[in-house]
Parts: C-alpha cells; structure tokens; sequence
C-alpha cells in the first residue's frame, strides 16, 4: 500500500457551520485511513454532535487543528486542492476525484503534502480562498441536485484516495531524486516580489489592480514551482528591479 | 450519458434504526441522478429527522415504497448485490464498487433490474438475507476501522455508479467557452522574447547558458497559457526590456 499519500494528505475544512458534519467528516477519513483534519474558523466546535457523527473517530477529531485563517492553515502544504460540486466558470484546472487522487499521489511520494479543501456548506469557498488553490475537484453530482452533503463530498474524495493507495500496493518502492516544491509561503513571497517588480517597471499600477494580479497568481498555482525553480524566478525578478533602480539614479 | 443504470437501480436499505441515516441516503442517492429508494422495515420512518437529513431531496422519500419482508422487496429485480465492508468468509463473488458498477451496468442496458442492498447499522444484512444476494459489493476501508455510516456507504456506490453513466456518455461535446491555448507558435515567441529579455536585465549570459533556459522552457510548458495570459506575460517583458533600455541611454 502506498501510505504515503493517506499520511501526508490533510482534509481542511473552512468555515463549517454544523458541528455535526465536522464530526461526520472525521468518521469519513478514519474509514479510508486518512488522518490529518484541519478546521478554519468552525462555527462552533467541540461540540457533542461532533463526537456523535465521529461514532469512534474521536482520535481524529481530538488531534485536528484549528486555525483562523485559510492561509495560515495551508501555508505548510505544497499543492492545495479546492474542491466544487457546480461548474463553476472559473479558469482553474479542474480534476475529476479520481484524477486529483492520482496527482496527490504523485506529489506525496516525492514528499509533498497536499491539502484537499471543502467550503462552507451554504456558499462553498470564497474567490479569495480559491485563489489560494492550486487546482480545483469537481464531484460529478447530477446538475438538478448538486447539493452534496459536506461529510460526503470528504467520504468520495477519501474513498478515491484510499482506492489509489491500494492499487499502488505491490509496487516497490524508489527512492525520489526529485526536488521538492516551493512552499506556499515561499509561492507567497514570489507573488509579492512579482508585484512589488511590476509596480518598479511600471507595468502595475497598484491604484487600478484590474485582474491583473488575480491572473499572475492563477499562472503561478498552476506552474507548481521546486524549490530550484522558485529561486530562478527569485532571480530574475530581482534582476530586473535592479534594472529599474539603476534607471533611477 | 448511460440512463439505464441511474433509472434501473434501486437502492434497498433494510432495518435502519435511524430515521436521519434514510433521508441523508435519499440525498446522498439524489445528488448522483439515483431516484428509487426501498425501505424494508425501517424502524422509524417517517419521520422529521429524515426529512431535515434529506435537504432537499424529499420527492425521493416520498416515493420510497416500503416493504415488510426483504424477499418482497427484491421479486421484481434480476441481480441483487448485497454490500458489506466486512472481510466476511462468505463464498459469494466479492466486487469492488466499480466493478459492480461496471456489471450493473451491463445488466441495466440489457434491460435488468439492480438492487444494491444495505444492513442494518449494528450488524448488517443477516444470513437468510445474504443468501438472497447474487454478489457481494466490499467497500475497501481501513480494516481497523470499518465502520461506515450507512448514507456513506450509499454515497459511494452512487458515486460509481454515476461515474459509470457518465463513462458512457454519448453526449456531444459541448463547445468551451474558455479562452482558447496559446499557440505552441506562440508560446515559442514567449521564449524567445523572455530570453532576449533576460539578456537585457544582465540575468543570462549566452556564452554561459548551464540549464537556465530549458528550466524556464520546462515551467512555461507546464504553465499551459492560454491567450490572455500569453498577451499579459509578453507586456511584463516588455516593460522590463523598456526599463533596460531606459538605462543605456
């Protein structure tokens, strides 16, 4: 079995009203050996609800983590899937749950941890929440009745996850050579560079964002930068601030 | 996308304690386009909890027909799985849910009728219950920790069935209204022009080339623009070689 992936993948949770489903949510991952729950900002939590829907996952619900802010709680994690049951009109790449289990996967066995993020259970996640997204899963729910209930959309994912675990089982297995991904804090920090250069080459005015820098960031989520990669892009970056200073003086 | 499937399969819940368990299966069945729910001695049914667990798909609920003896229940079907997550050392044919979802599919088209069956909370489907089932569906969970709620056991064998359905989708394409891809032509100039732009900022030297370009190639490869993004990333590099210029002069 490919443990990696039911190890390093965490299940946040954002903004869940109903304590219950927190609780369900934890009894769905504990079934298919998943570990890691990460609640931003719940409602209202512990709460006895939650201990009865986790009907013996109490470890699980015991050990999460609870953050107030979306960021903070992914600023960890090397590859962030959101996760939508409409079709949203959103350029994001969009994964079906068995081809995100795939990708996870992969990146867990080189040593990344992936996070796979549900929404409020009224209004799902915010645009600034999806812009921290590196890609989005979309459930396949009939589009007369999308309404999937939050526990479940974790129960599907996690099943795939599992499902993919246990068909790598026989294989043996190889050490990576590969580099590790840049950090989200460190995609961050090349965000904030990249802006920080526009604004000195006169390319972004900060007084009128437009989409501009919703756009850069989207390119960046999707280009999934390594640690070698990130400091490329540091670089040239830097160079080219430089460039604007020496104009200056 | 294959009708038959969703419009020949019922899902049979026998003995279920919990009122809630059955409207949370009435949704769960629903958001996957799965309408015919049997009730077979439910304890308490009707009841307001299954209304509110149902959220929405309560035309399910109204149509489940009810019935007293499991045998009654299944007359009128061809093929009966029953489920289990159970290791159980019975000698029925033991399917995944895909791959019962592949079968049912194949009985469905040729005009069958499926049950899928599930047990009770505490102890499942009994003996002379299981000697009905022509085959076993196993739901892969952790073994040390098998215990699914009922709704999600559902959740998932909907969700292959559905994803079963849509596999089999005859459905025309319907034509994207995404920004079209950037040309490879495109996307070659974008190259060319980054790396004449990192020869002005003093980033690159082409008497030294190590890996550097055939890195960027790899990230913007990887990037997939589309053309918007193609116009946005040739305008930075413009104004970036703008600001080196401005220098020399």
């Amino acid at each position: 079995m490919q443990q990696d992936i039911l190890k390093n993948t965490k299940i946040v949770l954002v903004g869940t009203t109903h304590p219950g489903n927190i609780g369900a949510t934890a009894r769905a991952m504990k079934t298919m050996g998943l570990k890691q729950l990460v609640l931003v900002e719940p409602k209202i939590f512990p709460h006895a609800d939650a201990t009865a829907r986790a009907s013996g996952a109490d470890d699980i619900l015991a050990a999460a983590i609870i953050h107030q802010s979306f960021a903070e709680a992914i600023s960890d994690c090397h590859f962030v899937f959101g996760t939508s049951t409409r079709n949203r009109s959103i350029p994001w790449p969009l994964h079906s749950p068995s081809q995100a289990a795939d990708m996870a996967s992969n990146m867990t066995e080189d040593g990344s941890t992936i996070a796979i993020v549900f929404g409020r259970e009224s209004s799902g996640l915010a645009n600034e929440e999806l812009e921290l997204c590196n890609a989005m899963i979309q459930i396949p729910t009939d589009p007369d009745f999308s309404s999937l209930n939050i526990a479940s959309a974790v129960q599907i994912i996690s099943y795939e996850i599992r499902k993919n675990a246990l068909e790598y089982s026989s294989e043996p297995e190889k050490p990576s050579e590969k580099t590790p991904a840049a950090t989200l804090e460190q995609i961050q920090q090349l965000y904030d560079h990249l802006q920080q250069c526009l604004i000195d080459i006169d390319y972004f005015d900060p007084d009128k964002p437009r989409r501009l820098m919703r756009r850069l960031k989207r390119i960046i989520n999707r280009s999934q930068f390594d640690a070698n990669e990130y400091n490329i892009a540091r670089g040239i970056r830097s160079a080219a601030q430089e460039e604007a200073k020496k104009k200056e003086k």
